[in-house]
């Protein structure tokens, strides 16, 4: 069992303060978890995201497994020592990627043939294989191989999905009893709650993975595509048929008031590639929402994104040096919006910790949200 | 006259290191100066130049004058502020863009009308323009506006964009003379020595220019195509009439041999973007040469590019990871591949000018040119 204490829990709420340890340090949560998909938080290095306060990062099974390829992270020591990250690493099960980025050739109840979206050759992917990719990649937390329907999904498809994640959390749970980690550091494993939009599969999902005894649970199956108030009931119901003693990781969640949402129901950890992406993309945060900062409105302004913001971009860096670089195609202004939406993300979960640990994270939340609007969302 | 002290001159060849002082910090010479193009150095940040011991930077005149244009950056307090830099900046004289890479419409003693290579719109410089968007950069050395033939040039033509070239140098040192800095620090301003590959060219340009009186004196017109042999003949022999007592630069210039046999030669400063450039492409630099990281080669290469190098990338990370992120076409990749080749021409620079001091240039240059070899040049 991951050890996990929780330090405060918030009287009018599920939301809950706590911190879990690794052999690569301590994590406070709530969490935001950066997106490291290759082995890189893209455009940022691993110093970077520590000094904006980043202890663990996500990396994707899939992808790695593709590029550069098992023996190369092995031969490296694994992948914290490959992409020079010190802190916790989680990695997914790469069950999402295969379903959704993969050319499906065969799913059977014992595991999935899939074609390499980069080149077309052909994989196989069983809960066996998919703890021994992670094993490889050495990370803190693994996550069991999990089949994760599309929304809408039809509830036999969905039932049947989650029957097959359930079977293969065991047989994940088998093999990493059996066989320890590679390079010495002790590998957590998490099981993964499906369902769907089904409250009463989401139950039976939780009921059957917790009977397993899993080190925390993820709710899986959310944030496809499904509207906002379903995302907000499934992960409600979810987290709170989830063990109070464990951590909890809503996967690929998300937007901010999504997260702080679901801060709110009890979840512990959050990942999702937005900051990184739409700061590519001149889309920045604020406690105001989201600025694109390519607009003109920016290009004579000499203020930074936010003048209380403490990340590099905000105290280096104006509005219109960075809505220059992002118009002449820079990189660098690519990085300074990473930078800057990295520290958002890190800093709204940390400020979501310490209200809780203040006991006074109803009224932050409701500043938070009133405050924060994004069209609409 | 721009301060400039030397503190050692090699007794077997042209070498010498000195200093030079600007109101933004004083410039060691032998110097390689990194390009910023568009107000960064591609993709590093300010204070990552500075790190790797950048002193001083060049911007593009034409580039920045499109994009952002003048009122963003006069707005900022000038280019320095703009993006961050407190060190040395130099500017070209937009002369070379303009006549390589827009549209030209119009040619006349008095200047130049051309097309944006962006969008078309239609501008014209003329050496008065040159300076006055110089100044509102705010470059600690500005350069004169001057006509720059591609090669092979006809003789005629050489001689009459020299010609040219002189008549515009004489009113941009009128201009300046007339209008003092906007933002309170000193502006030297350089000529640029042009004759394409006459020598009798050369020395009637050199001979006019040096009897004007600039700071600093420019060898312009090479590196545009010739011959690596013209090359450095032109720039031997035009080092060899500038005066002794100014920094000599010599523009766009270059490959490491090229730059260890102009420094021979009498150079001081040096630009070039290929180390920036080639980094983007996966070529790194090495003391034996260029090595194309992306290679198979390097795949399960767990060393870093350089074990005695001592910038960021080399200190951190290996060459498999490099080539990793480069064969998945993260940004990140870029960014150290950058870092490592600017920490190569700043410290290929820096000990030439060690070798100076410590009156072993010679043994230096050719153990330097003996081990690095770059296909053959």
């Amino acid at each position: 069992m991951i050890p996990f204490t929780l330090q405060a829990t918030d009287a009018d709420s599920g939301a809950r303060a706590g911190t879990f340890q690794t052999d690569h340090g301590a994590v406070n949560t709530p969490v935001f978890m950066p997106v490291g998909t290759y082995g890189a938080v893209k455009t940022v290095t691993p110093e970077e995201v520590e000094t904006a306060g980043g202890r663990i990062i996500l990396g994707n099974t899939y992808h790695l497994y593709l590029r550069p390829g098992l023996e190369v992270i092995r031969h490296a020591g694994g992948l914290h020592e490959f992409m020079g990250w010190n802190n916790a690493l989680l990695t997914d099960s790469g069950g999402f990627q295969v379903f959704s980025l993969a050319k499906l050739n065969n799913i059977t109840d014992a595991g999935v043939t899939f074609q390499s979206h980069i080149d077309g050759s052909r994989h196989y992917f069983d809960p066996r294989q998919s703890m021994q990719i992670q094993r490889i990649l050495g990370s803190d937390i693994m996550m069991a191989f999990d089949e994760c329907p599309p929304y809408p999904a039809e509830r036999a498809y969905a039932e049947e999905a989650m029957q097959r994640t359930h079977r293969w959390a065991e047989q994940c749970l088998e093999y990493t009893a059996a066989e320890g980690p590679i390079y010495g550091h002790t590998q957590y494993l998490f099981g993964i709650v499906q369902g769907s939009t089904f409250p009463d599969l989401r139950r039976m999902s939780a009921a059957h993975l917790t009977s397993l005894g899993f080190d925390g649970y993820a709710i899986g199956g959310v944030a496809v595509g499904e509207p906002k108030q379903e995302l907000r009931q499934m992960t409600a119901l979810t987290a709170s048929l989830l063990p109070e003693e464990q951590p909890r990781y809503l996967m690929g969640v998300g937007k901010p008031a999504d997260i702080v949402e679901s801060i709110a129901a009890g979840v512990d950890m959050f990942d999702c590639v937005i900051p990184t992406r739409n700061a590519r993309n001149g889309l920045v945060y604020t406690p105001d929402g989201r600025l694109p900062v390519r607009n003109a409105t920016s290009a004579d302004d000499h203020t930074p994104i936010d003048p209380d913001c403490t990340c590099y971009t905000c105290r280096h860096f104006t509005r219109a040096y960075l809505r220059h670089l992002l118009n002449v195609n820079e990189i660098l202004g690519h990085r300074l919006a990473t930078l800057h939406n990295l520290q958002f993300f890190l800093d709204l979960a940390g400020a979501a910790r310490a209200a809780i640990l203040e006991s006074r994270f109803g009224a932050w939340k409701t500043e938070f949200l009133r405050r924060y609007r994004e069209n609409g969302e």
